[in-house]
């Protein structure tokens, strides 16, 4: 019976790079976002059903959870992708886009492992794997908000790998150390390599999936070749 | 000039020691919490203002600024001591109480911070400082709520270092790695300085404020010398 | 044409691992040991070359690679593996063992990335490759001497992906937090997968080596799915 | 009784902070290093004995600690200095040099911390001081010698505290992250506290000697205010 995996926070290059991976290697997709309207065409090339969910709303991530098992089945594969953030000095941080962001960022993490743990427990497996970012092991300066945020959700990837994988489910966290090649950012031409393909991350984390329960990564770092860390 | 401190999150036995210690020393303590009548007989031996706030409510902490700064002036020293959390397996956690206690532990930290380095910047000098645990360095299992709290914790005060040293206010973030002895918690007769000494973490807390500047301290650990880590 | 791979610290079970799967996915592959009569079967059964070495040796890791580079050309891959201690109280270690251990553990990596990096770098290309444990991220008691050696090994490693990376040399260190099963070492009957299986952890190896450079690995986990830690 | 304290390593600005601190609080101190002609004057100064030893040398710490207890009795504080390194590309250092510089840096650790150990665990107490480096945190690029042979003090000091602290001996690791001001490095008068003042940090060493037990510190950063992390 084919996999099935569900992608939370779809939008971003690394989302469909995953959704299309996962499909190509026969698994059923589906896929979850703020906005599926952005997400149709994908939804489309891949028969991938396209939910909508608010990652941070305790409701719309349950609701999300009862959907996708009653139309696909409980997943085998849940990430969590999404993230928010405001940049600048801590002073000038408008702090109720503060809170929005970390809850999105490491709260939304927490709902959807809450739900994804409670199916993956009764089928006896599964993998959980979140997507973090430098910022999650360093604390940048005008970072405060992201730092909280991504340091939250690190933290709680690694209190979930202690205390899931026992029960034979896979939890990991990728730190993803520069920017993504998207629509949106392109690889200037005269430095190729300088962003994350996004297809490369994707290889990453489904050999992450298929790894053998004897040697399982709870943690890896992604960066390019030319990145200062 | 006597120094200003404000100890926000007292209750604790640590709150206690903090304020006792820093009055003995000279310095004008005001302390903040959401209980204020169990401060009452730590206020009046010390002569403190005892305010009342939510930490992780925005004007709350705001106002509590505000008065501090009107009555006692801008503080020198900002201490954050309030956290929260539920135990247990992920799939039982209460999700409403989850990012309650992530609010507390996390973003009041944010909130105050905020505060304190607004009126900081403009003296052009301070010392803030963080309480953080064990759970802020190592995510344990049955602790994914804590696990985000106090990482995220952690990676605040990590950026406010790099942010805010170079304007000439001291960042410090303490993991305490133990329980800290109280009237409720008293250490056990037969195995003294298994719980940490709440007037001993205190002095750690002064050392680091009085440390010169050129040889600041970011991240210290304390932890009762037989204590498994 | 064929990728080359050099696996020192043959003997273990990962390194017959590592050369089997290399072998089975076309590359050329030699082994070198300090007893290369014990991987006389199978360099036989890999037709691999098989070679005498004292990684803590200058002459010897020189004299190696000179060997490698006229036999097989000079390596894309090279693998480092060997790792030595002596346990127990710091009290009771026997300083010169300690030393030894040391010098095989964390300095013949020096030696071995050395010869390497002088190769890839003419090449402009190659994968490095270094087998950590678990006592290089955490000192554990009764440990000093190895907690030296894998420490060390994890900063030559780093220092060494931040320097060789923007040259297109790509470097790795692999965690192994766990014991790996082998012949003389099998895993328990009433508790499958507490080992560490070795041909999964090449699998991770060989994933890290075939990475887009845009999506580059520093460091990566493993550990059996019912390991604490 | 006076305390006794005992400083290998001595040359460095560090190490004169250290001895004149000790000094004035009352304790008996002896310094050691490889040129004894060098610390005369110091040694005048405070009364102190001035050992030759090479720290990398069993014989020699050996010795040292023999001669220490006959003339002084066993010290109750040791501090570790020393630290060699050779910079440059990986591919261009001299492996001779790199050897003599890891064994310096960490091996001699270990050397120094054994032979204390034995004398504090007969004596039942004492600290055991380690001075590290911001490279013993990151591995920075052109610098893999230093990175192994300051990563691996880490790892010593890390196991030591594990093992050593439950038998009442405080162990403690310093990270130093910036230079240290000196004779032959003094402050740049347009960038005053740009480098660490070594009485600024011998005032920290002190604090983590005297820390009641309830509350150790394992580990402390310190780093001048316009320090880059």
């Amino acid at each position: 019976m084919a996999e099935k995996a569900l992608i939370v926070g779809t939008g971003a290059g690394l989302s469909a790079s995953l959704a299309r991976l996962f499909k190509s290697e026969g698994m059923e997709v589906a896929i979850a976002s703020r906005s599926p309207k952005k997400n149709a065409d994908l939804a489309d090339e891949l028969g991938a059903a396209n939910y909508r969910c608010d990652a941070a709303d305790i409701d719309s991530v349950a609701d999300l959870f009862t959907a996708v098992e009653a139309d696909m089945g409980a997943p085998d594969i849940v990430v969590y992708n999404p993230s928010a953030r405001v940049r600048g000095p801590v002073t000038e941080l408008d702090p109720v886009a503060v809170r929005d962001a970390v809850l999105v960022t490491a709260y939304g993490a927490f709902l959807v492992a809450q739900q994804a743990a409670k199916r993956m427990e009764a089928k006896g497996s599964g993998t959980l794997m979140f997507t973090g970012a430098s910022a999650g092991v360093k604390g940048y300066p005008n970072s405060s908000c992201f730092a909280i945020g991504k340091f939250g959700l690190r933290g709680l990837a690694q209190s979930l790998a202690r205390e899931l994988q026992p029960k034979n489910i896979h939890v990991a966290h990728f730190v993803i150390d520069g920017g993504i090649e998207s629509a949106n950012r392109p690889t200037p031409a005269d430095n190729p390599d300088s962003l994350l393909n996004p297809d490369a991350i994707a290889e990453s984390y489904l050999h992450v999936h298929r790894q053998h329960r004897s040697a399982w990564t709870w943690e890896i770092e992604l960066r390019p070749w030319v990145e200062k860390f």
